[in-house]
């Protein structure tokens, strides 16, 4: 690369790094709060909910993440989570993945944590303190029948209009993806744990 | 819920929030860096690029992110990055989408900026001072020949063995997908621009 090119490149830095200095901003004709849905058995799901929660903190939003299976083994998003300056909280109120090989928990004690979950969540709505709120792994919770059907409805009726609700985890369930706004699934094409490879921080956890 | 199950709740606080006091950690028996590939025609792409770079962070990793496309718009992420205390840098280098209605920017343009790009992710990755580098719609500009498939070999191959790579945009090359240890493909079930809904900050930008 030529120094001539280097120095018309547009010079804001993010820490370090490289950002345009005149930019155009999109601006929603209305404010929405949307509805998305994340699932398929690939990697990305919960980390596609993080980057969410990033990029509303650059926003300057209010995010509240609630995790409904995680919290038996350590992740490093709670300690990314803990260095992003701006009003962010998250609450692993899980015990690992119920009825996955290992996970020594009995069933009534995940559906007992899935309960103070959905508690969580309605608490966080009726405060009007959040305009992102990530239920992570709420569809998994759902499938196995952690939660009812129900409760999680009741919560997608609850929601402000114009706040988000990021609901992540496989097997999501029809009536939820009818009444959301935006549903990806994310589906494993590879995975390196296939290959005898153990899971590697920064990426799988 | 019951007062007593609110105290049995584990007390670590992120932020405000709830997280187990003792908890196990997986350490994987031998470290690795992975080739990660995150495609398809979802949201969620760049955005769970974000969550591995949120999540890396919280285990102390460098991470280096470059956005061959985006440039043009203001995105959220990167006043998201700049409230992330970690070592952290982002690049947009790109001009927005090629091809796309109403992107004023010429070809050539958009190929000197793809060229810079990867110029960039080669002095990144020699530098060895990173322990994860983004390139963020990479499989988008091989694509639309903004960069050539030997560019992008040429990278993958350069990688240090535990340097983490993530390629993500839509479109992935089948060489890149060979060479890649997880991949996954983020499919649009349903989108909100499609009913008419604008994109909306703090999901979609």
């Amino acid at each position: 690369m030529e120094q001539a090119q280097q120095e018309n490149r547009p010079g804001t830095r993010v820490k370090r790094g490289t950002l345009p200095d005149k930019i155009d901003r999109l601006e929603p004709k209305e404010r929405r709060g949307l509805i998305v849905v994340i699932t398929g058995n690939g990697k990305g799901k919960t980390t596609a909910a993080l980057g969410m929660a990033l990029r509303a903190c650059g926003h300057g939003m209010r995010v509240c993440i609630i995790q409904f299976m995680k919290g038996d083994i350590y992740a490093g998003e709670w300690d990314g989570i803990k260095k992003l300056d701006c009003d962010i909280e998250l609450h692993a109120t899980g015990k690992g993945f119920c009825g996955i090989q290992g996970n020594p928990y009995p069933y009534a004690e995940h559906r007992d944590n899935a309960d103070d979950a959905i508690e969580l969540a309605r608490e966080k709505i009726a405060s009007g303190a959040f305009d992102l709120l990530i239920l992570d792994e709420i569809n998994n919770a759902l499938k196995l029948k952690l939660v009812s059907l129900d409760q999680v409805l009741e919560i997608l009726r609850a929601k402000p209009p114009l706040m988000h609700l990021v609901l992540t985890g496989r097997d999501a369930h029809t009536d939820v993806i009818e009444l959301a706004d935006t549903v990806s699934e994310v589906n494993e094409i590879k995975h390196a744990f296939r290959q005898g490879i153990d899971p590697q921080p920064g990426i799988d956890y």
